[in-house]
This record gives structure tokens, C-alpha cells and sequence, in this order.
């Protein structure tokens, strides 16, 4: 039975787990989870660390690693996933295609304990690319790669099942500029138009949903036609797709399969919070999976930056996950160290909402009571990342240790503590 | 006759300039310089390139730079402000509180063409203590500061009016965790405290504003009891000071002196837009000039970040003016590598705030264009920092080159264009 089905009978060690660490009554995350708007991916050949992902709990993030055609190393596809778990990455996502993507999937899954998510059409295009087209790509290429990854114990995986005939023709008609920038959503839609199909994904929903079942992963609903662009954003087609996807959400629900919804993308600062409400009310709640979002086009090489900006509003008026953005995103296959520069802005950008939700606000009262004593080594330890802050005071040493080289001997927090106080 | 009021009068040249930058029909913006709605610093003796900055206007950031006691290399200081107008810091603040502070500030105001902006009070202090101890500063001391700087062709400078023995009193019964950590704000609530006696700069406002009079330099009232840390944000002292500044705004006005309001400093992401809206109620429009605002307490060595999450987010909803923060902030004097992050940063958030309010969209636009088109070239050089984009692209070098190592042959704009459109 899946775990939306035993929740819905009764608390599961596995709510029990995630709401201890979540401190939140049992209960309560019980009925969040037995509604489908806490997702807790779990595909138990992996059984993964618990990790609650929903209404009420702490902002998630995920980080993408993976090989391309032109750099495929699996030591530091391997590398990256440890330094962002390192740093703070929830779940990680294998988006592998270049090199033996078989083995590059087992190896994560057998080497990282947090949930891993797949997307699956990947592999089926490359196969039938390899043959001659990713257009050749049959309904059993899609189908079996989805079962290949549920049995090598992927807990969530990508599909784009709102890439339809009725939403593809709507970025036909559109005025995008980019028209379509998801690579599975790509793939779908050409095969789509090409061959005058219906996507499989869609068509044949019930046969995914009964695998899930099967297996217990969960569906992470991945939005194809998400706008590429902010002049695109929150458009037609954009919203074609989730009403089609809010749709699929019920459906996997009555059989008990947990689903995430996927979100863009690229969205300007004043559409954030309209893409999260329409989300939540067409989904009904359904956990909300935003990629970034960036919030400019014009920063490459700091869309970290612009990841963290849109991240931390999208989850402040409620998104529940957060997909990392890398410096080197638009640019190339990201570095050991661009991972750890995303995952670091997008944990920053998670904790910034939930503090202003009055989640885990501990931690900030702590760093703000070191600092008043000048305690530089708790300072420190507090620091989301110690190295770096350690780094940064030791490079320019004051001449009194209890100061920092910014302002010395006329330190505000020194001058205060002797006359204010 | 200042600028203020020559714009009450007329159209003035600095107005019909900013104007067309701003593209802005001059009468609008002649009312609301009138109004001083919208501030455009402008010391005649250093005469710098004009910048309005306020309603209506695209946001405008501030880069710091300066010596301090532990480290002071006056030609680095340049090279600072030089890299910080280079990545589009439109103010410049020299906080020097080391070295010869005078020969610095002469050296910036003649070599650097951005307004110019300065704190005096930290060399009245730092003068004083020299002597003995900061308690010992006396009136002139400070008046006489200010008028140095007004002389040496300083366009804009932050005074601490707002910290009175009233608001003082009232950080003394808060049970807040930082207390002071304002510099300018700490040397005169100790003052006030241990002299018994009111803030000169309060007191005999008049006489201040009579010299801003004189010099036309504007005045930036600093908000000297600005919290240190989330959990004191938006306190009762906070806004017992931004009462008093609203008042002396007023003051200034009347008398035609141009006036910007300092804000915070430490604020979690739901309470920005309160502190917008206050400030602009409070203080009748005036320009407001956050610092950051940086919205978790717990990252040192990514304050850019957690700057420019909140600047952005300020601005979108109104703050007008923002005051770079680099990685170095609470750690150490920053580098000149620190102030370019800062600088890009800053800009970053200004420009997410600027597109959200239909400011400049043009840029995104001809992004997306170059992006749909696989125009590397002109993706590069609109890029915000075209150099660091150009490393990353290059870096990991793809066999096709119209594509990215990304995501290779799997390109889906490229698909996209094939088979989709």
C-alpha cells in the first residue's frame, strides 16, 4: 500500500519521523499527507532520509547534478551531489545525458541517502536519438524508462504529462519568444506535432499512476511548456498546462500516489505571488516545486542570485520547494563549486522565507546574541557556511581581536556595550 | 538659490537632464524635485554627473567605500570606487575612518564622476577620541565637520538628527538584542547619554539645515538607531527615530534643502513592505535609501545575497535608493573583488525591481531575443557582467558551439526551433 494510503488510515513511522523533525503535531502532518499537500518521496528500494516537503513545513531545495553529452565524469557528478547535501540540499535530481546514465543513477541512488528524482524522457530521447530521431521515440521507450528508474529506487520523478495537443497549440498560437526552453517539454511537443499523437504521458495517465502506485515514487507533474523568458511569463500556454496538470493531481490522488506540481521558470518580481495562489487553488495544495524562479534575463553568471531573489518570495507566499539555481545556469554544465554557490543562495533564500513565517527562527536570535558579544567563534559555527566566513575575517586581521577590520576601534557594537547599555 | 528651489521656480538644466535619462516629461519631474519627492544630489564645487533619484525614477544603488583604522590604502579606496561605478554604482559614500580621512575625500571628490557622499560625524568623533575619548567631541566639532565636507564639494551627507535623548531613552527600555549598531548613531547616543545633553544635530537643526542652504549638498538623515538583527526589526526605537526624521524632513523643505531618509538594515521578507510604506507616509514621499535591507542574520559571506533579496524586494515596493552590501559585510573591510559583487548584486536587485514596475524591460527582452536565437555574442554583451559570463561559457567549451555544454545536441531551444515553431 502506498503512503498516501496508509496515512489515510493512520499515522505511518514515516509521518512520525518527518513531524518530529518539522515539530509539528503528528496529526496534523498525517491528514497534510493523506490530502496530497505534504509529499514525503520515499521509493523504498532507496529508502532515503525522511523529508517532508508541503503546506506548514520548512522550505525545501533541490540541486541538479548530472552529466551532458560534452562532460560526463561520474567522480564529479558524484562530488557535486556530496557538496550539495553538504550544504543543505534536501533532495537531489539526476538529470544525466551524456556517458553510461545507467550507471551514473545507480551510483547516486546507492551513494546519497536524501530522496533522488529522475526525469525519465531524458534517457528515451537519447535512446531514440542514438537510433536516428528522438521523434522515433515509441510509448514503450517512455513507459519502460519510467520503470527502469522506479525499480533502481528513484523516490521522484519528473514527467511532463501537461504537455498535451491542446497546450502544445497553444505556444503555437502565442506570441512567446521563446517558445519552449523545458527539455523534456521539448521533446514531448515536437513528438507531439510531428506525429499528430497525443502525449502518452497524458493519454495513458492511469498506466503511470498505477506504476507509482506499484512502486510507491512519487510524480513530480514537471511543467514543459514553463516560459523561458520574462516577457513570456504567466501567459496562456503557462497556465494551459497547469489547469491541465491541477486535473492530473486529483486523478493520482484517488489511487493514492503523491504528486508535486511543478513551476517556472522565469517570472518577474510582480507576478511571484500569482503564480503561487493559482497554483495552490488549482492544485489543491498540491506541494509547489518552483525552478528558481529568476527573476531577470539579463544576469548570467549570477542567476544564483536571481534564483535566490524569486525563490525566497515564491516560497515566502508559499511555494514548498525550491530548485537551485547555479551561477553557471544559461552558460554550461555547472562545477563542483557552481553547485555549492546554488545551493548556498537557494538555502539562504529558503530559510529567509521561513523565518518570515516564523519558521526556524532560532538561529538568527543565536547569530544576533553572538554578535553582540563579539563572539567571533560562535559567529561562526552559526554561519551557513563557516569556511567562507572564516575566510573573509581572517583575510584582514584587526589589530584587537574582538573587532573586525571594517570599522576597529570605533566598532559600534564595542562603543554601545560601554555607554548604552 | 538651492536646487529645491530654482525647481519650484522652473524647469532647471539638472531637471531637463534627468528627465530625459529617465525619460520622464520635465514637468513631472520639476514637481516632484519641487516636492522633493524625487532628490538629484548636486554639490556645485565637485559637480558631479546628474542623478535623480526617487518616485518614478529606476532605482538607484550606492556602493561604500573607505579606509579604516587596520587598513588604509588610499589608492585601493579608489580603485574600489572605480570598479563600483565601472559595474554601475550611481553614488559613491567614502566612509574613511583611517588614515589622512581629508586628502581621501579630496582625492575621490576630484577623481570620481558619481555624487559623492559622506558621513562626517565619524571624523569628528574619531578626532575627538584621538584626543581622548569620542564623549569629548564638542558641537563645533561636529558643524564644523560638516561644513569641511560641504566645502570640499561633498553632494550628499548622512547626519544622525533623529538620534535624540527622546529615542535614545527609548533603545534604553527596549529589550532589544543589538541595541545601537550604527556607527554615526552609537558616538551619539553615547554623547547624549553620558553628557546628559541633547544632539546638536537635533537641537540646532536649523543651523544645518542653513548650511545644506548655503552649499546645497542634501541631506541623508541616517537612521542611527537602525536594528542589528531580525528579531529587533521595525521596534519602537526604530520608528520613534523615523517620526523625528519625518519631522525634520519637513524642516528641510521648507527651507529648500533637498532631504533623503536612511532606512534599515536587518528586516525579515514580511515586514519590508511595511517599512516602505511607513517611511513614505511618515516622511511625505521622500526618497528612501535602505541599506540592503538583509533578511536573515545568518549568512555572513553571502550579505550580497541577503541584501539583494530584500533591496529587491524594497524597491519593488517603493524604496528608491539602495546601499550596496558585499560578502565581507560583519566580517572585514572588503576587497575590491568584494565590491564588484556588491555593486553587481545591488544592481541586480534594482533592476528586478525596475522590470517589475515596467522600468527598462528592453534589456530582458533583447536577452530572450539573443537567447531564442543562440546569438552568443549579444547574449554576452548585454549580460550584466559580460567578462564573468564569457568564463563561464568558455570554460566548458561545447563541440557544437551554437549550443552550451549544458546541455549539448539536447539543446530544446534548439529543438524548439526545428520542430516546434
Amino acid at each position: 500500500m502506498t503512503l498516501m494510503r496508509r496515512a489515510r488510515k493512520g499515522i505511518t513511522p514515516e509521518i512520525e519521523a518527518v513531524a518530529e523533525v518539522e515539530r509539528m503535531p503528528a496529526e496534523r502532518l498525517r491528514r497534510l499527507v493523506a490530502a496530497g499537500r505534504v509529499v514525503i518521496p520515499f521509493n523504498q528500494v532507496h529508502s532515503p532520509d525522511l523529508c517532508g516537503i508541503g503546506e506548514g513545513l520548512a522550505v525545501k531545495i533541490n540541486a541538479n547534478i548530472g552529466t551532458s553529452a560534452d562532460h560526463h565524469d561520474m567522480k564529479e557528478e558524484l562530488e557535486k551531489a556530496t557538496v550539495a547535501v553538504k550544504y543543505g540540499a534536501d533532495t537531489i535530481m539526476d538529470l544525466s545525458t551524456g556517458g553510461d546514465i545507467d550507471e551514473m543513477r545507480r551510483r547516486i541512488v546507492k551513494e546519497v541517502r536524501v530522496p533522488i528524482g529522475t526525469v525519465p524522457i531524458y534517457q528515451a530521447a537519447l535512446k531514440a536519438a542514438k537510433k536516428g530521431s528522438i521523434l522515433d521515440m515509441t510509448e514503450d521507450d517512455m513507459f519502460s524508462g519510467v520503470e527502469l528508474h522506479a525499480k533502481d529506487g528513484i523516490d521522484f520523478m519528473t514527467v511532463h504529462c501537461g504537455v498535451t495537443k491542446a497546450s502544445v497549440s497553444s505556444v503555437k498560437s502565442s506570441s512567446r519568444i521563446t517558445d519552449i526552453v523545458s527539455r523534456g517539454g521539448t521533446f514531448l511537443a515536437s513528438w507531439i506535432l510531428h506525429r499528430d499523437e497525443e502525449n502518452p504521458f497524458y493519454s495513458n495517465y492511469d498506466y503511470l499512476v498505477e506504476m507509482a502506485q506499484e512502486y510507491d515514487f512519487a510524480l513530480s507533474l514537471g511543467d514543459g511548456l514553463r516560459p523561458g523568458c520574462i516577457s513570456d511569463a504567466t501567459d496562456t500556454p503557462q497556465l494551459q498546462e497547469l489547469l491541465i496538470i491541477g486535473g492530473l493531481v486529483k486523478r493520482a490522488r484517488e489511487k493514492g500516489v503523491q504528486t508535486i506540481v511543478e513551476g517556472p521558470g522565469h517570472v518577474p518580481l510582480n507576478q511571484i505571488e500569482a503564480n503561487v495562489r493559482v497554483e495552490k487553488t488549482v492544485c489543491e495544495g498540491a506541494p509547489f516545486y518552483v525552478l528558481g524562479p529568476i527573476v531577470t534575463d539579463i544576469a548570467p553568471g549570477y542567476d544564483h542570485i536571481t534564483g535566490a531573489i524569486g525563490g525566497a518570495l515564491a516560497a515566502f507566499h508559499g511555494a514548498d520547494y525550491l530548485c537551485y539555481v547555479t551561477p553557471a545556469e544559461h552558460l554550461s554544465l555547472p562545477t563542483v563549486e557552481d553547485v555549492k554557490e546554488g545551493v548556498v543562495a537557494s538555502k539562504i533564500a529558503a530559510h529567509v522565507a521561513d523565518i518570515a513565517r516564523g519558521i526556524n527562527v532560532e538561529q538568527d536570535d543565536r547569530m544576533a546574541r553572538a554578535r553582540k558579544a563579539l563572539d567571533w567563534e560562535k559567529m561562526l559555527s552559526i554561519a551557513v557556511d563557516p569556511e567562507k566566513a572564516k575566510l573573509y575575517r581572517q583575510r584582514r586581521k584587526p589589530k584587537d581581536d574582538d573587532v573586525c577590520s571594517m570599522c576597529g576601534e570605533v566598532c559600534a557594537i564595542k562603543i554601545a556595550s560601554d555607554y548604552v547599555r
